[in-house]
């Protein structure tokens, strides 16, 4: 049995990318959406929207960016069948640069943020609303708020039009009972809004959270093709289309893809189950400390690794 | 909070030696009992208790016999503060390879069996207990099972003076609603018994599934360092002990042993998310064909590996 409001997104150019800076082959990216396409995937986020006097584009690849030329020009004769989706953080783009959904590729933005700053994605949200398109507002790191601003953001989100909130946990250190909550309590301030998931994988538990999520009632879910993403990566949009019993879903032209082109990929780059992801995750801390480590000679020093970061919270 | 009644019981050696049968160093081990003692951790299973006329020694390492002498050895001059533990599989031990609880260095037999064999597990435990030992009685693989089958089963024990049950997610094919439904099925049908939770990883729900069995009523729970066992292996101890809150485990010895020696480790044998043990899992299947595919030169053609466990379905 399955529940048809549920739709699948699938972010791993865009949250993969957080690894290698966007610098994916053209070739990689123009795979990755047709598998996705053929697995039968509602959205696929292509990367970041960021204005180019913002980040060098010689040190970051074209999905830091997504302009609508490159997509144009990578995905060129294949019919779009997956909605494309791309994600903006407040501050990083300019209004002129999102066109008018007419003259655009993209169907969706996704637009992220901190609690703290909710009233600025409230309004970036519906700056993009008022150009067509659909949006959503993630929210990030909410492991880390106090219960009474999250309650304080979804109230100002619920008097808007946004139709779309994501529960995400940047961390990786929610558990099953942790998204029951945190899911209930979107649902509840959020009368008629979709609530989506996004889960990060540093205590292996991001595809069971996402099931978790869908039973508490979460219908827009995030995965990655090999559970690409920063640190410990995400949910694995093969384990997620392995469990979702719709039939427009199909798990082979993932394993393909996975076969052809991410287990080669993931011979360069690094992500998934890594003691120091797995410590920040218990910890409930951000991975930037443990992929400084994997960057480092020191990248399997794990008990000292753990030391550096339990001592650092005693002497705090 | 924690609950006082759970114990932890480490499987490293027994169920990782499924991938290498059984050849660990003693150094090895001995480290393994060293940081599981010092970890809190409340049982070390050593390996499987079988007769040496029903394997090859030459063949197996000494973790596959469990001979006495060799654990003295190996542990000569620790103290024993975790205490030890065997397995013994039906018709692979004779009865009197099992010393009186008095002249053994084990605490705990944990007999393994299928729902259809639960009477000759039973007898086996039956005969163990009359030695002195702690029983568990580990029925494997009930994701294939009717549910009658396993109710009678259940009964059967009921009616016995086995102390703890465990639920075996064998294939690693369960969610966390089947893992509510059996553990709850379990604790109604065995009043006064503890039930115990084995996991497998083939879809990353091996931690995640344990913590539910946790919510659930079980509180024996199996897991094993850096998830080490067999196909996908287990759920991992050092996830565990980052979220259990008794105060007397401790995570810091386990991160030590998986720096000097299961990531070095991990590069001679293989475990963990491996794409044909993850199509194993969401088909309810044995790992055999997975593990026999991975041991080929055709290991990375998952789509072709997907193909031939579905078509064969749609034949039979």
């Amino acid at each position: 049995m399955y529940r048809p409001e549920i739709k699948v997104l699938d972010c791993t150019i865009r949250d993969g990318g957080l690894i290698n800076k966007w610098q994916f082959s053209d070739e990689l990216v123009r795979e990755t959406y047709k598998a996705v396409c053929k697995a039968g995937i509602d959205y696929m986020e292509i990367g970041y929207k960021a204005s180019t006097d913002m980040f060098d584009p010689k040190e970051y690849g074209k999905w830091r960016f997504c302009k609508e030329e490159d997509v144009r020009q990578v995905l060129d004769g294949l019919e779009l069948k997956a909605k494309l989706a791309c994600m903006v953080d407040i501050g990083r783009v300019r209004e002129e640069d999102i066109l008018p959904v007419e003259e655009s590729v993209f169907d969706l933005f996704r637009v992220a943020c901190y609690v703290k700053d909710v009233d600025k994605g409230i309004a970036l949200a519906n700056h993009i609303m008022s150009k067509g398109y659909e949006v959503t507002l993630n929210l990030m790191a909410v492991s880390t708020n106090m219960e009474k601003d999250i309650d304080e953001a979804l109230e100002q989100i619920n008097a808007t039009e946004i139709p779309c909130v994501y529960l995400v946990d940047s961390f990786g250190s929610l558990y099953c009972e942790d998204i029951t909550f945190l899911t209930k309590k979107y649902i509840d301030a959020l009368p008629g809004k979709t609530i989506g998931i996004h889960c990060h994988n540093n205590c292996q538990l991001a595809f069971g959270n996402t099931v978790q999520a869908i039973i508490d009632g979460a219908n827009m879910l995030d995965a990655s093709v090999y559970g690409i993403g920063r640190g410990a990566g995400n949910c694995t949009l093969e384990l997620l289309v392995g469990f979702l019993k719709n039939p427009k879903y199909h798990l082979r032209p993932i394993l393909k893809l996975i076969e052809e082109y991410f287990v080669p990929l993931r011979e360069e780059i690094e992500w998934g189950y890594i003691i120091p992801m797995m410590v920040t995750g218990v910890l409930n801390e951000h991975p930037r400390s443990a992929m400084a480590l994997r960057a480092g000679p020191d990248k399997d020093k794990y008990a000292e690794f753990y030391d550096s970061m339990t001592l650092q919270e005693i002497v705090e």
